[in-house]
C-alpha cells in the first residue's frame, strides 16, 4: 500500500475561508493521488461554542473548541491553518510558530509590515513549513503564465497591468462589516483584493522597487452591523446609525519592478458589473499573455514569432497537459472552480510538509507584500513615488 | 443540534465520475447547511480489490469491495450510486431497485431504450428516490435560464440550438476505449454527450416530438488498448493493433418540439479547439438566452422590453441572487467548476430523499432519453422524420 | 501616368444597397491603388422622377432616370447594377446582358431557381462579366478562412455549421414589407440572409448535395405599409390593417456536402439580440476555424498541430498580412466595416472586366444557391431529404 | 430642391489620414442626408508632383498641387484640411487661419503645448470653424457612452481607466519612422495614440487637474528609412544603419480629474497581439460602462438598478437607436468601420460651418491636450505629480 502521511489539522475560522479550507482538505487526495500527505479535519475553532460544534459537523471536523489555544497546545495538531479576520493572523500564527506547527494563513498576512515583520521572525528560522494563502497565483492558468514567462516564451517583461474589480461593497448600504475598518483589517481594497495582484506581478515579474499611489474611499459612511454574518462577514441592508469607514474601497498605483519592467495595479469594491475580475496583461519583447479570473479555464497568449498571417491571442483552455492539469479534471473546460485553487494550494502545502520543504508564497512572501502595502500607503499619503524595502534573510 | 439523518452511500465505479460523486459527497454539507442529509461515503466497490481499497482510501470510503452485489446486499446502505461503464447500468439499477435502495445512475441511463425501459420498470412503483445524472442543467447558469423561462421574461419559445463539441477523441490514435465500443457504450457521442444537451432541451424547452438525424464516424478505426486507463478509461497514444469503431463521433439533429417549437442538436467529439463546449441558444416571442459552459458562471439574456437604446445580451454572472446561490460562494465569479454541478446534484438527491419526494431528472426522465436517442438512430438510418414515442406511467 | 480604364456604371435602386454601392465606386479606388479600373459614376435610376434626380446627387451620379431601361439603352454604359428588389433582377439582367453589359446583381439572384435560370441563360455565352452581390464572403476575415482552408490548415473538412441571425423583423408590429410578400422576394429569411451563408458554405466547404430542412413563419400576420419606407423597405411601427406573410421568418437545414462533410444552416429574422449574427464553425481534421460577423475584423483558427500545451483557438485580426489587408487600413483592427466588403466586391467585379475574367460568385453561383433553396423550400414542404441539382457547364 | 451648400476642400497630405478625409467627403453625403453641406474634392497637395497628381485621382480631386500655400492662397477654396506629419500642422494652420479658411487638422494638434497655443491663438477671435480629427471619440459606442454618461445613467464618475495598445512597431527592425523623431512627431505613443484616449476621458469625464506619469523607451534605435514608406509613413524590416529613438514607446499615467474621479491612461506600440486596442473602463456610483474598439460596433455598460438576479453587462450593438445611427447602416452589427468614424467627424465639421457655430473637439480641445501631454513629459521627468493648466476663454 502507498504510505501517505496523516496530518492533523486545526482550523481556527469557520465562515467562508474556513468552508473553502475545509473543502480543499477533503478533496486534495482525490484530485492529486497519490497525495503528499493525508489531512485529517481534526479540530475546527470558533468563539461561539455553538457555532464551532456546528462548523466541526459541517466541515467534518472530529472536534470543536470555542478558544483556538487548545489546538495551539494541543501536541498532535500538526498543521494549524488560520482563517479569521486580518487582526488575529499575528497573535496565532506566532503562537502556532513557536509551538512548532506548520501554518497556512489567510490573507493578507496582516494588517501592517510591522506585524507580518513579526510574523515571519517568528517562523523563519523554525523548522516549519508557512504559507499565505495568495490562492490565485494557483488557478492553473496563472500557473501556466508563469511556466510561459520561465520558458522564456515572451521574452522579457515590459509592463504589467493587474486589476481586481468587484461591485459587492458599492451599495452605500452595504454594512459596515470588518472589512471597512482599519483597526480589523488593516486596510480596505488593498489588504482585501489588491494584494492578491500585487502576489501576483511578483510571481510573474518580479520584484517592486517603488510604488507610486492614489486611494480613494468613495463611501465614507455605511451602516453600522447589528448581528449575524453572511459569508464575506456583513450583514446586508443594514437600515440603522451609520459609522465612518477608515480603510480605502479604491487603489491605483503605478509599479516600478527591480528588473526595469514598469506596471499598474487597480482594485476597487465599486465597480458595478464586475464580480471578481481579477485580470492582468504582460507585455514582453516576443509576446504576450493575458489572464481574466471571471473567465479562469482560459489563458490568453499571443507570441510574437507566429507565422504572421496566423498570429493573434491564443485562448488556451488549461486541462491535462497544463499545470496542476493531472490532478484535476480529465478535460480542459470541464471547469476549473474557486475550490480547485484552494485543492491545488493544500497539495502544495502538504507537499512541502511531507518533502520537508518550503512551499511559496509563504510568509517572506507575506511580508514582501504587507511593505508594499504600507509603501503604497505611504506613498498616497505624500503624493510621491515610494521605494519599497526588500525582506531579507 | 439541527437534526440530519446520515444516508449510506455505496458507490460503483472509481474512476472520473467515482471521483465526482466522492467529492459532492464530502462536500455538499459544507456548501448546503443545514444539510437535506449527511452522506456517508460508506463502501466503494471496483472489480480489482486492490484498486478498490486504494479507491477507498483515496475517496474517503469506509470500506471497498470488489463484489459490487455486496454494496446491494448490504442492508446498511442506503443509496447506491452506480458510476461505471453504461453496460452495467440496468443490472446493477435493476438489483437495487429491488433491494428497495435509493439510486443515483450516470448518464445515459442505459445503452438503449429497451435497457432503460427495464430500468424504469423496476423502479417506478418503489418507493426510492432515483436520479440519472446529467449534471449539466445543474450549472446555476442553466438553473437561472429555466427560472428566466418560468417566468415569461423571453415568452413563448421559437426555437432551440444546442452543440455539444469536444477534441479529446479527435486524434485518429486516441485509443479504442469502451466509449467507442457499440457493447460497452451503446452509442458514440451520442450517448455520451449529446444526451446533455438534450436533456438541457427537454428541461427549458419541453418534450421532442420527432427527430430527423444524420450520424457520422469520423474515424473508423482505432488502436486497441491494451492496459492501464486515464480518468477518461483511455490509454492515449496506441501504436499496436487497431479495431473497429461501431459507434458515432458525431450526431446532428433536428427537432420539433410538442409545443411546435423547432430545433437542432450537433455533438462531437472532432472539433479541434472546442474542451467541453456545450451551449445553447434560445429565441422566444420577447427575448433570447445563451449559454456556453467553457464560460459556466455566465448566461446571456436579452429582454426584448429593454428601452431600444439600451438593448442588448445582459452577461450574469451567477452567485447568491440566483438559483443555488446561497449554497455557493459569496459573490458571482468566485468560481463555479465542475464539481459544483455534483455538488448541487447531490443536494437535490439527498433533498427528495429526506422529504420522500422525487427528483429530476429521474428514470423516466433517462428513459425518455434513450427513446430520444433511439429515435435519432433510427432516423439517421431511415434519413427521415421519426417520431419520438413518449413515457407514460 | 498609370492607365486605367473609366467604366461607366448605371446603377438600378437608390435604397440601401444604392448607397452601399455607390460608396464601393468612390473608395475603390482610394483603397485598391492602381485601381483595375474607375469607375464612373453615370446614371441612377430609381421609379419617382424626383427621387431619381436626389439619389443622384447624394450618391454623386451625374444623371438619373426613372426608366431603367434607359439605363440599358445607353451604349456608354458599361456596367449594369441591380440593386432593386428581387422580383426585378430577371427582367433587368437579361436585358442588360443582350446590350452586352457587365453585370453585379444584388443577392439573392432571383425569386426562384427557374428565373436564375433564365438570368444564367442569359449571360453563360456572352462576353460580359456578371457577379452577384453576395458581399459577405469578402469581409477579409472569410477570404482569410478560405486561405487556410485551402493550405490544407485545417485538413479535411467534416462539417460546417452557419447561422445568420437577426432581430429586426422579430416584432409583430414591424410592417408587411416587401420582403415578407413572396410576389416580390421569393422567399423570407431563406433568400434574404440563409443565402449569404449558403454561398459562404459553398465557398468555404464545397457543392451540396442534398438537403433536409424545416421552414417556419412566426408571424402569419404584418401591418400593412402605406407610404414611405426606411432603408430595409419598411416602414416601421404600423397600426392598420394586417397582411399575410407568405414567405418564412425561419429556416433550419442539414447539409450533406459531395465532399462527404455534414453541416447545417440556420437562419432566423426573429432571434432577439443578435443583429447581423453571422456566423461559420467548421472542423477539420487538423483543425478548426471559428467566425463571427459581428467581430468581423476577427478570425478564430485552432491548429491540431501545435503544441500541446499552446493549443487553442487563434484569434487573428486582420490586417495588411492578410487576403486584400494591402489595400484596406494600415494596421488590423483599425475597422473592417460593411462598406469594406463592398469596396472589395467592387474591385474583384471591375478586375475581371479589366482583365477579360470571370469573377466569382458570378451568376452560376447565383443560380447553384437558387437550386439550394427550392430544394429547402421542397424538403420542407415533404418534410424529406431531397437531392440538390448541379448547375452545368 | 434642397438647398445644401458646395464647400471646396483643399487637402495637405496624401497618405493614410489623406485617404480616410477623402473616403469621408465623398460618403458623407451618401450618409447624412441632406448632407449639412456638400464638400466638394478641389485640391491636393503633397510635396512630389507627381505623386500629387496620383493623389488627386486616386482620391477624386479636381486638382493637384505640391506646394500647400497655394491652396492657402487660393480664395475659391473654404476648407484646409491638414493631414501631415505633426511639424508641418502649425505652419499650416496658423496660415490658413489668416487666410480666412475653415481648419481640420490632423491629431494631435501639434508638436508641443507652445505650438498649439499658437495655432489656438490663431483661429480663436476669427470666424472659422477648427477642429481636431481625434475622430475615436465619434465612434457610435463612443458617443452612446456620452449619452449615457449625460443622462446619468451611470451616476457620479467614480474612475476611468483607457488603455490604447498597438504592437505594430514592437519589432526592433521596424523602421525609424517620424513617427520616432521628436523633432517631426513631438513625442512617440503619448502624441500618436495616447491623445486619442485623452481625448476620450475629456469628453467623457471632464478636465485633468493633474498626472503622474512613466514615459518608456523600449526600443532606444530603429533601422534609419531610406526610402518609401507605407501607408503609416514607414519602410518595413530596414537592414542598414541604425539611428536613435528620441521619442516615447510607451506611455503610462495617473489621472486626477476636476471633479473629483481618478483614473489612469497606458498607451503603449510594444504589445504583441494588440492592433488598434483602445479601451476605457468607467465606474460611477449607478453602473458602469466599458469599449474596446477593437468590437467597435458594441458598447457594454452595467446599470446598478437592474433587478438584482437580471444584472450584469449589457452588451449595445449600436445601430439606427443610437448616436448617428439614422445616418449610417440600417440595422446594428452590420458593420462600424474605420472610414464611418471619419464620415461622422466630416458631418460634423460641415455642419458647424452650415449653421455658423463650433464642433468639438476643436483647436481648444487640442490645445488642452496639448498642456496635458506637456504635463505628462514633466511629470515623467520629475517623477511627481504635475499640475494641469487650463485652456481659458
Amino acid at each position: 500500500m502507498i504510505h501517505m502521511q496523516n496530518l492533523n489539522v486545526g482550523l481556527i475560522g469557520g465562515g467562508f475561508m474556513g468552508k473553502a479550507h475545509s473543502l480543499a482538505y477533503a478533496a486534495m487526495p482525490m484530485f492529486f493521488w497519490p497525495a503528499p500527505a493525508l489531512p485529517v479535519r481534526k479540530v475546527i475553532a470558533e468563539a461561539n461554542p455553538e457555532l464551532a460544534a456546528e462548523a466541526a459537523r459541517r466541515f467534518g471536523f472530529e472536534n470543536s473548541t470555542s478558544d483556538w489555544r487548545t489546538i495551539i497546545d494541543d501536541p498532535d495538531i500538526h498543521v494549524v491553518d488560520i482563517a479569521t479576520p486580518n487582526h488575529l493572523h499575528a497573535e496565532i500564527a506566532i503562537a502556532a510558530a513557536e509551538a512548532g506547527k506548520h501554518i497556512i494563513c489567510e490573507k493578507p498576512l496582516a494588517r501592517t509590515g510591522e506585524e507580518s515583520k513579526a510574523m515571519y521572525d517568528a517562523v523563519k528560522d523554525k523548522d516549519i513549513v508557512h504559507m499565505v494563502a495568495f490562492n490565485y497565483r494557483r488557478t492553473p492558468a496563472v500557473a501556466l503564465a508563469k511556466k510561459y514567462i520561465e520558458e522564456g516564451a515572451i521574452g522579457q517583461i515590459l509592463n504589467f497591468r493587474g486589476t481586481y474589480l468587484q461591485d459587492w461593497s458599492a451599495d452605500p448600504n452595504s454594512p459596515l462589516s470588518w472589512r471597512f475598518q482599519k483597526s480589523i483589517a488593516g486596510s480596505g481594497a488593498l489588504g482585501d483584493i489588491a494584494t492578491h495582484v500585487i502576489d501576483m506581478a511578483r510571481y510573474l515579474v518580479g520584484e517592486f522597487s517603488a510604488v507610486n499611489a492614489v486611494l480613494s474611499t468613495w463611501i465614507p459612511e455605511r451602516p453600522v452591523q447589528t448581528a449575524g454574518a453572511d459569508a464575506l462577514g456583513t450583514v446586508r441592508g443594514g437600515e440603522g446609525p451609520r459609522g465612518k469607514v477608515d480603510v480605502d474601497d479604491e487603489v491605483m498605483t503605478m509599479i516600478r519592478f527591480a528588473n526595469g519592467a514598469v506596471g499598474s495595479v487597480e482594485a476597487t469594491r465599486n465597480a458595478h458589473g464586475r464580480n471578481n475580475y481579477i485580470t492582468f496583461e504582460i507585455h514582453g519583447t516576443e509576446g504576450s499573455i493575458v489572464f481574466n479570473y471571471e473567465r479562469r479555464d482560459e489563458l490568453q497568449v499571443c507570441f510574437a514569432s507566429d507565422q504572421a498571417d496566423r498570429r493573434g491571442f491564443r485562448t488556451v483552455y488549461t486541462g491535462p497537459a497544463h499545470p496542476y492539469g493531472e490532478g484535476l479534471w480529465p478535460i480542459p473546460a470541464l471547469g476549473i472552480g474557486y475550490g480547485e485553487t484552494k485543492i491545488i494550494e493544500a497539495h502544495d502545502f502538504f507537499k512541502a510538509i511531507s518533502e520537508g520543504g518550503s512551499v511559496n508564497p509563504n510568509f517572506a512572501d507575506g511580508y514582501q507584500v504587507a511593505l508594499i502595502d504600507d509603501a503604497i500607503i505611504e506613498s498616497a499619503a505624500k503624493e510621491t513615488w515610494v521605494e519599497v524595502p526588500q525582506v531579507t534573510d
